[in-house]
């Protein structure tokens, strides 16, 4: 089977951003495979959508590996290989906003990609519209960052109300969370594009897709500065 | 044809509030054979969804009647004949809110028909949440109002964000308004559904079934003061 | 984990109603924190979507503090923990009524809520439209009730068929009961949204919905009645 | 053109039913080049879904013959060509209810079809259920038919109630009267597919196939009886 | 929880047909609790969509009274209680088809009902249209029914097909058997009712409707039978 | 405008049809501009989805041209423009059936590009599967074709009828005829991906994608032939 | 009715966008009320979806005011009101893409609002992916540009395949071209959010929205080049 | 049970392809007894939709015939029984190609289809659009086939840009991987019927639809070349 796959070497050069595993629809045993051919060609895989078993299929086989770090973030559900002396860089500051504690993961796997990636981030969870002055807080103490990546399930109306009050990009991503007529997230995801203020969306729990649009734009303004 | 047509003239007896005749589906001449029946077994005929060339045919068929009164509302598209000597009384007042100014003719029928019925109104129009602000100075004026009912298109947070903000009941109206995901007014629709703080929600477009539901609440507050 | 959940301790002054924690998207862990947080700052705290092993949890977490009482009711999947010297009371009586024997599930959610926030409630379960004698005992055993909450799954034409039989409030709730067409209660919601005699309708499953509905309505004739 | 068309002659042979010529997708040149085959080949044809200034051109193609009688109900959009020695024979008597005014054409469309195929017909129109008073009304007054077609747009609940009352078979058809999430009458048909009692269903304003149904069922009666 | 269950004993009077019980989403304790009444008060329970574990506690508590037999089909999901000394009569015969071999459990659930009210059946199984000659066998081996029930999944042709060949009224009932698009029964349900050849259609998987439908036909040709 | 627009000249070298224009979209302006540069650079267009007034404009704007042949058809919504010296070459005879007369304007796009990029074409219109011998007497008739091109509405089961009977390709076309959920062609669609003879299906009412995947399949067997 | 109209004059200030005027819902009177408010306040005032009998009307009301610059854009379907003096400064470069003629009118939208509110624009429009070769030859006449906005129907997949070739932000718009499952461009928003390569998406011809976004990122750029 | 089934063995010399047993809805029992059947009569028997339990059955009840050989293939979920003997002979060739690793077991259910039924295969997996090089070197890997199968779930544009690259016919099969509006590949279904390079469409997962529409192509070419 090894040789069916086929991993996008090249992607960093051309778009600027490695290609991230998608580990859910994939073997441990092809994960593994595409893992030693990252880590070889790149020095680090990040790897999304992994479960408890793969991930400790996957550790055992890399723990003999002194040179490379192995790190797992549960609730992001990640997993990134890392060379001991890769490094990296940092092109701005993202702030990531949740409407409910339930969408924590997908905000969290958004962290895991930016900070990977060169970002520093910043994060203010459980900042429901029910209560509105709690947004008022938030985008407070984020004041300082340079764009934001807002999560919300349910009605899905926060980034609306955040892209009001703010000036900087807003990156609106819904989540899965919700019953009845919010079940699957497309509430949220159908909210956030019709949304008066208008808002970057992404896929319903789609936290990759943000930090890789986030860091599109931060990268764009690094470059521009250069100029 | 006119056999067909079946008034329900008990309906204010049994639910307190007569029946509103749709004038969409309806041709001019049941129309007016309708208005008769209402005329004269309850003094007052409330006819909703109702069309210019039709507005005027059912004027001329009533206008040589002195004891008649007309009132046409373009914008809510309703028509209201009464007995000159038609009385009604109050039974509260109903805060009317929407979003944009596309809005407005949904919330027009639920006036109407909220005037018509016992209710003294007030209105904020084109309060959208995309400047937080004008939700509050909106909410202030209407601070003396006993029941909101807020319209709302596009994303439709409006209602919910409203409902965080006042401790009276809210009635949720999703407007037709919005293109793409949002045409139809389904989107708005299950924002409403799903919001965080529980919204009475009705049909899009709906004006009529909010102001029915707005009597209901104020005529048990009014039965319930007598006790 | 702990300093990203911040309870709306606030949102009782603000909307009459404190803030009632939806269990089915948090941890054991999270779930324990917001209770502690909530009877220090409130007294009480209700739990809704909460499934045995997390309640078994939280049970002994509280076990040894012997001015706490814990209500869970299985059926209505809630928790209720409360200081024993907690008062509350009553604004009025909700009737609640259900289709058919699995939609009892939902009316008990709201039953609990609507207790817990000060109404009484008189119930009538299983009561379809196949025989719609049902439905004329159920309403003349409910006759002293204020308003009525009615559960319906399959086509949910219950409550369309009270509502045109009394003339108090009726907020309807689709539940998730019925297969084919009806699997998960969309039917029974738009059923509800276009029914001839209007509804507030809710979210599916929605009985905290509900609940939180008629109670705004009850403590608006109470306030009115003060007047 | 002429060519390309094949009347299903054999059909009343096979079915019992002759074919009935749905009107509105096809040309007035087709509708007289078919008109003409059937009504040398089986002396009647009925055609649906017709619209004016076709009728007037068919009309004319056939006013110079003296032995055929046309018939045009406007309201159903249905005309008749038939030779005037055409015969027909008494199967039963099927009662058709609506809900409302504007369920009347669907209605009148299996009106039509039942009386030119050889049915009796009764009718109750504008039954709807927000006055449940009327159903029973309706239901007394056509006792003596042999069974039902029950048409209704917006909640669509009215057929599911009849089926409670009745021992008859019902025949339910959705109507596409409605707005909103009623809109184009799938909500209607939804209902009627998940009714607590069960209903014979067919697509969104037919009333001819609920009148083809009909006459099946009456056909198989009349001929078990000769058995 | 037993006072608030309400079987409608009266329903056999008012339409023909006992009350059948929804076995899917009700508790052991309950269907013993219906059990108990229908056999005392009606001589016959009949529960369907019933599985396993819930059918050996109801034999349990049956199993030591002698006059009470249980019947179970487990392909039907069907569970029967009769009194021993039950008698029904016939009304006519029922041909049941289906166009694979995985629908068959929908058919066996209509064929269980009918029998138990008072039908014969006469079964073909396994007809797809993909090999057109088995249609034609099956309906010949059939020729002596009065009406047919057909079931089909996937693209749900078969009883388009059948009502094309035979004039006896048949009964459509989609299966929830299919894949992608076909997924839940909804393509087949709505190639049912789009079909040219009318059909009565019922709910995905709804055997039990078709049953009943059935059952009303033919108890409607008894009756004028004996006019 | 005119620099905008990039037709797709090297198509016929890389896929071996030309690019077909699709002409709804587009203004008359346009349309002239584009029709110069095929027919300078490949001697002919095809213009699909062109109505009348437009039609008009770009004959006038052609008529001086003697070496240029126009070729209007009506039904199919096509024009064809081509140098009188334009030569082209034959790969096969197609087999065109449609359901009803409905379906024929789809069928007629699918006919013109087949005879203009070198195919023959056979059809027979009105077979619908009512009644089935139709669709023995339509395949005799097309017993000497390659391949064939079934268009079908409503329920749209004749493909999958067709496909059972025959050993040749089938390409499937859902046309939009239809009403209540057949409306659009999404249930013929449906049917057509659920059949249990695979066929090939292309887009809603889109004649010229099944004529282009028809003369794919013929230029493969030309191809492999002269192997 | 003037005094319903609420334009959010701080908009600017508080998100660096000023509002713009979406004319489709609102009349020729609102529409020249608000460009008052808007001209006197801002010095500009911008309005798009406006159709031809409004605009004459708004240009009648304006075109005695020397100082005022009217630019009306036909087929982005905007008009433009600026005082003489009025001045903008620019921020970066934006690449507008479309995939078919079709889909202009959504990219000159979001062009209009871009050059209006302080972007340069360059455009390659006609770049659909069936001939790949196109998109390669567009995307090197863009090399300059800072970010892309992509514009497509039918199957979407153009900024999905821009996305994978450069490392510039990529603004994905949907656009109502196609029909069939097409119809309404859904089908292109979801291949769109369901892109391998992230892209940041608006709502269905939501040329304004792109422009939004991409003018945040822009001036995010500008603030950090001044850091 | 066993005379329900009614396998189509004259399927082969009908339409040049043998019944494929679908095995997903069928129980071991049956699987044993239709195997049998097809193996008597046909020498061969595929199964499709085929995992463990049901296969170690199967295989038990085969491994005392010496002379019957079992393949199964895990990826593909297939089993395939055939006599030693059975002999099969070449039509040609087709490529397969994949978008990603998740979509290998649709293209392996093709592949063993097509080879069992007469047709070599030459693969190239995960071959996403994201890397564009990837496509083209993928395609000239493939450039001795005869026609193409590709497989795509996500954004599903893969089959498109292939079409575009290519003059041989292209069946596309939509993969139900992705996740979001992208979940269950209707997305990727919905592009490829709206591709503007038009493609031979199969329902999602119909890794054996797409191998029968092959195997009709190759048998044509291979017949036309006889001539």
């Amino acid at each position: 089977m090894k040789d069916f796959i086929k991993p996008d070497l090249a992607r960093v050069g051309r778009c600027g951003i490695p290609e991230v595993v998608y580990g859910a629809g994939k073997s441990t045993e092809e994960l593994i495979d595409i893992s030693r051919t990252f880590l070889e060609d790149q020095g680090r895989i990040i790897v999304t959508r992994l479960d408890e078993p793969k991930v400790e299929d996957i550790k055992s086989a890399f723990e003999s590996m002194d040179d490379v770090v192995l790190e797992r973030n549960e609730r992001a559900r990640t997993l990134v290989l890392r060379n001991r002396d890769f490094e990296s860089r940092s092109y701005g500051t993202v702030g990531l906003i949740t409407a409910g504690t339930s969408d924590i993961p997908v905000a969290e796997e958004a962290r895991v990609i930016l900070e990977e990636l060169g970002c520093e981030t910043m994060v203010e969870y459980d900042v429901g519209i029910a209560g509105i002055h709690r947004v008022f807080d938030a985008l407070e103490s984020l004041s300082g960052v340079d764009l934001f990546i807002v999560v919300a399930g349910m009605e899905g109306a926060l980034p609306s109300v955040v892209a009001g009050l703010v000036d900087k990009p807003v990156i609106a991503v819904p989540s899965s969370v919700g019953y009845g007529t919010g079940e699957k997230g497309f509430t949220a995801l159908n909210t956030m594009l019709n949304s008066c203020t208008p808002l970057a969306v992404v896929n319903v729990d789609n936290g990759f897709g943000a930090a890789a649009i986030a860091l599109r734009i931060l990268r764009l303004c690094d470059h521009l500065k250069d100029d």
